[in-house]
């Protein structure tokens, strides 16, 4: 198994940050044709999801709807007070997987692979690893 | 790593199509006993999820559901007017994982897979894909 | 690939049980090192996910929101009458990827893997596998 981790600054409490090609850059130095990448979020309150990169207000979209479904502020227990991202977290899920061939994750023509935080702005990391197949 | 794409058509805006037994005719074709089958869906307004094939009702609850979760028009940014697809996409997911053992699919007793169009009718890819393990 | 079952009694309706120790044991068991672990529930209302095991409102929290969004009763169609339980399993999933590397689970501080029932109490098997990398 191959596996590297990328490094991500987010920059306010809801962000959606492109990873595509950081992912394909490391595919690209390690040298594999054919297996199957997973990408890894070791963080409780963010996540990673792949859709269309294209236009911006796809994701602007997104982030009004997780907020109109699971409101920041509505009496939550959990007392750090970041509960919305937590089960925004779970929700979208830390982990997905992309096909490789040739040497390409298998994206389709729309497709882009973004890490969400949900209780930025922080540091986080992205671990992106191989299987050869 | 094996790999084939099923090709889907949808009938109607939102449309859960069973693709279980397309799968596992795949892997039959195939002859692959034991490893680890994955489905992607290189679409960014469909997904793809395992639950209840038997009673149809379940796929009509979850249709309502989701709309109620994420309303088709609810005066979103995105200009094309299907970002509520988009969103319900992201909250599915657009892969999945499926072992394999005896060259069968390790379903449960009520599980199917099921491809999940959010803006159809339109015609669709699904890849199956394989690691042995 | 290797494979093994994990017995789990659930004890109300709603119930997240951490079961990371339960999967790590099973790596040491098996003297695995390096590669990709897959969980996987074979029931169509519970599912499997990866978030803070620290603070137990956490998971409080979790399902006060799900249970927002969708509630046990609003005249579903399914008349077994557990259409949310359905539901809920497909938003979170019924599958998860956690590395492995030198032989333990590569989760990140605060992550622990939880059984999701919603629809208990009952007797429930999760599937850990591990393919080599």
């Amino acid at each position: 198994m191959k596996k590297e981790t990328i490094s991500i600054s987010t920059h306010s409490r809801t962000d959606f940050i492109s990873v595509s090609r950081g992912v394909q850059t490391i595919i690209e130095k390690w040298g594999v044709k054919e297996g199957l990448c997973t990408l890894y979020v070791p963080h409780t309150t963010a996540a990673v999801f792949i859709n269309e990169g294209y236009d911006p207000d796809v994701m602007r979209d997104l982030e009004t709807s997780l907020e109109h479904q699971v409101p920041w502020t509505v009496g939550y227990a959990h007392s750090e007070g970041n509960a919305a991202a937590h089960i925004k977290a779970v929700l979208i899920g830390n982990s997905r997987q992309i096909l490789v061939e040739n040497g390409r994750l298998l994206l389709g023509r729309w497709e882009e692979i973004f890490f969400a935080e949900f209780d930025g702005p922080r540091n986080r990391k992205l671990i992106v690893s191989f299987i050869e197949g």
